[in-house]
């Protein structure tokens, strides 16, 4: 029992009584108006303020992340407060406790995808992705970023997101190599198996200089904005109790009507 | 048990095989590229596109709602992370958790506060402002938004953002209620009664037309956007079992010796 | 910043490497095989071992709150684990997330009442029903633990919870206090006010000596357990995905015929 | 759009306005008072009622998980209250998040190797345990259920988990595998590998006909009630504040004193 202590740190954030100072920045005079939210969430995950170009990537990769109807996570936190009004942050947690390997988790199989492939620094990228196609395919997996159940042919975003990273000027390997992956599992496949949204987006966040495991992150950080919006509508338009009474009704009417 | 159905509807967002729509405004080709993410998060709440000049009050007042270092928040995330590294979205909901009546849910009460007063269309607002405080005295209570722990003789934060909201046109009569509540206190209670960055932020969100509920959800938006660059932080630079162990040994060194 | 740390402590349990010791029992030699779930954590909660009558009691209170069919709380758990089936532990806390102001959490009303109307040892029962009611009634607020929207005229937990108290011996001054509430209301507001499952739980854990605050945890752990059996049909017999979808539809439905 | 609607069905509970009924059974008349709360859970997760002997054995299972001391999961816990003590449930909540891979998400490792092990009604139980512990050495792996970083040389839950399933009839062939498997491991690696709780805990949901993946649940409804008593102590004796001040100054000194 006689453990020696060991440091700990933290490199992002330090106040005093009159700063707040934030990877470096004085918060109130660097920060405050002179960046955007996705800017300052760049800095405070990365130590370092995004360019403009990188900027708007970012932003457009993150609003893609925020709202997409609803879902699960959406109608878990709308019951949630239902229950608990008074905890908004309880019903936010709820939603987003259930962005797994299901939903949303996904997106890092694309980045970490991309990552890993290029981590040795190869050049010949269709050669890369003809490895990665075969190499799936033998492991009978499947290629992430690939292929949507509802967006088909195409995914909207996935165009839109590449034609502003080009725009940009961060349109490089991986977004290259992304297109090539899907272009060459669609002949192997033979089908159609356009690049989604998460393809994309993992393209993106290598461009970034972003490690893989931080993209579930975003999927999460924007997540919760979206369902802030739900709850707000929840509460002036509520839906929770009447999705309850209907599935309950219906899940044990045969229960019931065995007995009577 | 022959309940009829009541209906259900969203008007937030829906989807087709082709196409993705927020409050009526298409995804791909009129979102993405063209906001930024907390202009889409004002969009997505209210319906409202923001100004450019809400655009910037608003990305002031959540960025300051972000970060504040080393929080009970941010410390239950990191034990979560290192107990579930592989549901980083559960971690970030265990940091949301604590986000109640203690820590950041205390921005609702100036929002709300100031937002009552003024319901009626008052105009004297230093009649109006002599009234908030003396009502709160009268009930022994403390009014929100004024004072701070640990940023004195001034919060940092409050000066900025008041600011912002000058240059922006948005320094309205809610701020100014705000300041007449902050001078009032002063000179009732006789004693440095600074105005926090929750009480310029309940002046903001006021000036911005948010309704005084969502207030505590911005607060938990930005606070997520913060949890992930911590959690990302733990993931390279962990502190969690270390705080753990330090914690596990003193608190139970009373009954270890007692029994040896 | 030169702050005195402040030492911590715990009295609930210690470990070394061959022992491990809840509220000073020796968990392998003393509590294994000579306590029941309930009994352990009345123990772990109170640091005093339930009699054999408390034992009934508790373990009939704690049941009684486990299991209420498909509430918000489950579909909450349901559609997270849809998500992340991989995170069980975090459908399960989705789930409790929801036990606030309007499910669950109501509990602690009734306790709260009864503690508060004996804490200054009255023993003119009759007299202090009347207050109470009386006093609910000036505040236009409404007496916990009375009425229930589907089980009526009685519920059907309540007489049985008593007749369980009543055996056992823990029929006492709160049970007695909270059956004049109840007929003291009926008379006055002349309708039918059956005590419900949150009065006599309110009432029987004070008669076990359990801080009102405690109740909610009642609610929570033992919710916790149907929790687990619900995302364990849900893993075989799975519902979230079909509620989704139909909500989906439906709430947005709206929407897209405006469009096409 | 024009999906048709898959039934829902739920077979644990039904209520109507005068009876509640779990898995066939009336909760009032035939629930309470006849069982105990460990026996319910297994009635609501299996839809069986367990025999005296199963519910010795299931009650130990469970109590050997409630309580660890101040563990992660407990700080998490902690910390949230300290911020929204009004939500007790959602501290809980932040407390089972992270009952993950690294903690207590651990136990189902060892009742899935034993249960998929004997899958096939294999009865040369020293080949079997053979098999698994040369798979794993093959596969450079960690054999799940054996070794404790702190209860060494045995874990004393062990011993007596195992001698209370062996009193009740309930030490069956997945326990024989079990201590197979840990007599092998410690020839092959020449090392003391003593089985540990959780190695007994898998080796007795499979005597009891538990399936695997429910596991995780049980330490995660076992851990909910022991976190509802950390929590009550942290409402009277609190340590949260005072471990976050600690960790703050501590972490980011070396910023501050950077700046100075």
């Amino acid at each position: 029992m006689s453990r020696t202590p060991r440091p700990i740190r933290s490199d992002i954030a330090w106040s005093t009584s009159d700063r707040i100072v934030v990877r470096g920045r004085d918060l109130p005079g660097e920060i405050l108006g002179h960046m955007n939210l996705a800017d300052f969430s760049f800095l405070q995950l990365t130590g370092r303020e995004a360019t403009p170009e990188q900027s708007r990537v970012y932003n457009a990769l993150l609003i893609t992340l925020v709202e997409h109807g609803l879902t699960p996570s959406v109608i878990a936190a709308r019951m949630t407060y239902a229950g608990a009004p008074e905890s908004l942050q309880a019903a936010v947690a709820a939603g987003l406790c259930g962005l797994g390997s299901v939903f949303v988790g996904t997106t890092e199989g694309a980045a970490s995808m991309l990552h890993a492939a290029l981590a040795d620094g190869s050049t010949d990228l269709p050669a890369v992705a003809a490895e990665i196609v075969a190499g799936v395919r033998e492991r009978r997996a499947i290629i992430p970023g690939l292929g949507h159940p509802l967006h088909k042919p195409i995914d909207p975003r996935t165009p839109r997101l590449f034609a502003i990273a080009e725009e940009n000027g961060l349109s490089g390997r991986y977004v290259a190599l992304m297109r090539l992956v899907g272009a060459e599992a669609e002949h192997v496949y033979d089908r159609a198996l356009p690049i989604n949204a998460t393809g994309a987006i993992g393209a993106l966040t290598n461009e970034l200089g972003l490690p893989p495991k931080v993209v579930r992150g975003l999927g999460v950080m924007a997540r919760a904005i979206g369902l802030v919006g739900h709850i707000l509508e929840e509460s002036e338009q509520p839906m929770a109790v009447e999705l309850w009474q209907r599935a309950d009704e219906e899940a044990s009417a045969h229960l019931r009507s065995a007995t009577s």
